[in-house]
């Protein structure tokens, strides 16, 4: 099992936000009349966070763009390629729960963009204490070291009255978690189009994307 | 009819902010590491709206108390005799759709603080450009003045799969609606009381609240 090759402008992005990490820290304010109200609450935070993301790369000299608001992915592209990078956000003392992505969308679009199979997910553990926000941790990752499979299903997804929604994340962080993250991208893909077969009865699996794996 | 009487610091407080009513505009920042990041949309504008009239009440030298998190109503105690106060606020630019009270709740509270028919609402319409919020106009009213029977039911309400949640406001500030606001309590506690009938069969109005009215 290789080790996951990021992007390099990801990869400097990434080094340096860890490096800082521990100053990372702010709050939400109402400034209305001359005076200023705390918000609380962690609504949005994911949001804002991803915004900041591109600011603050920007200032500092990364090449880093943001994506149009009418596509559904990428975040940002970075780098002389337009590399896909993902910015993802949860409480530290919570589990990760946000959405990676919509499971139908995810599952074809791999037949329209595969390159989004190998989109960098930079992900912020946030604490909040009071109406302060602090960053705990960062990770550079790929989609299949922050998935796993799932009781019902091969691909942890959030499922509600039997609906699938979106993809959502493994405790990646813990080495306590019952369901390890797979091993490399052929495992994910595998998981996922299992998982589509599972629900709907079909495959959207591009012929590119069929291994001779289990 | 007569005019309604409203409590007297409830007044003082609303004619001050009516005289001010153009300066009023801020906007929601989300301030991280240095950076500050516009929050965009009008999640949570209603509660800090109310936060901020407590504190600006406050500064100005108002008679003000905010109720406590673990009370249902009222959002603030104003006077010497703590009279009730709430705030509310809506987007100008589309209709009046802020939640009065939870239905049920207001229908059995009355029995048990009849006071609050008397409560005074302060409500704010305010407009979204870009990420400012400005102020566009300021109403004190009282209950029976923002709210109206609707085609359903003798009190308009929020009603989802035929059940009711909320009690919704009348387009009060509006010529053109086809439902008027009541002329007085009396009317208002009918229509809330007759509403609860035909929704649970039963109904929770106290003896004292009977009058000799439709």
């Amino acid at each position: 099992m290789a080790s996951p090759t990021y992007n390099e402008e990801s990869l400097k992005i990434y080094n340096e936000l860890h490096s800082i990490a521990a100053t990372l820290e702010g709050s939400t304010v109402f400034h209305f009349a001359g005076i200023g109200v705390d918000v609380e609450g962690k609504d949005g935070i994911g949001g804002l966070i991803e915004e900041w993301v591109g600011i603050w790369a920007l200032q500092q000299g990364f090449n880093i763009k943001k994506a149009t608001a009418s596509q559904a992915f990428p975040d940002y592209f970075v780098g002389d390629n337009d590399a896909l990078l993902e910015i993802k956000a949860f409480d530290y003392n919570a589990s990760a729960n946000f959405d990676i992505a919509n499971f139908e969308s995810y599952c074809s679009s791999l037949a329209h963009s595969p390159s989004r199979l190998n989109s960098d997910y930079l992900i912020f553990g946030y604490e909040i204490k009071g109406h302060k926000i602090s960053i705990k941790d960062i990770w550079l990752k790929k989609i299949w070291e922050i998935t796993c499979p799932s009781e019902r299903w091969p691909l942890k997804t959030q499922t509600k009255r039997n609906v699938i929604y979106n993809i959502r994340p493994a405790a990646w962080y813990s080495t306590r978690s019952t369901y390890k993250t797979f091993n490399d991208p052929d495992a994910f893909v595998n998981a996922l189009y299992e998982t589509q077969e599972m629900y709907t009865g079909r495959s959207d699996r591009p012929l590119y994307l069929t291994n001779t794996g289990s």
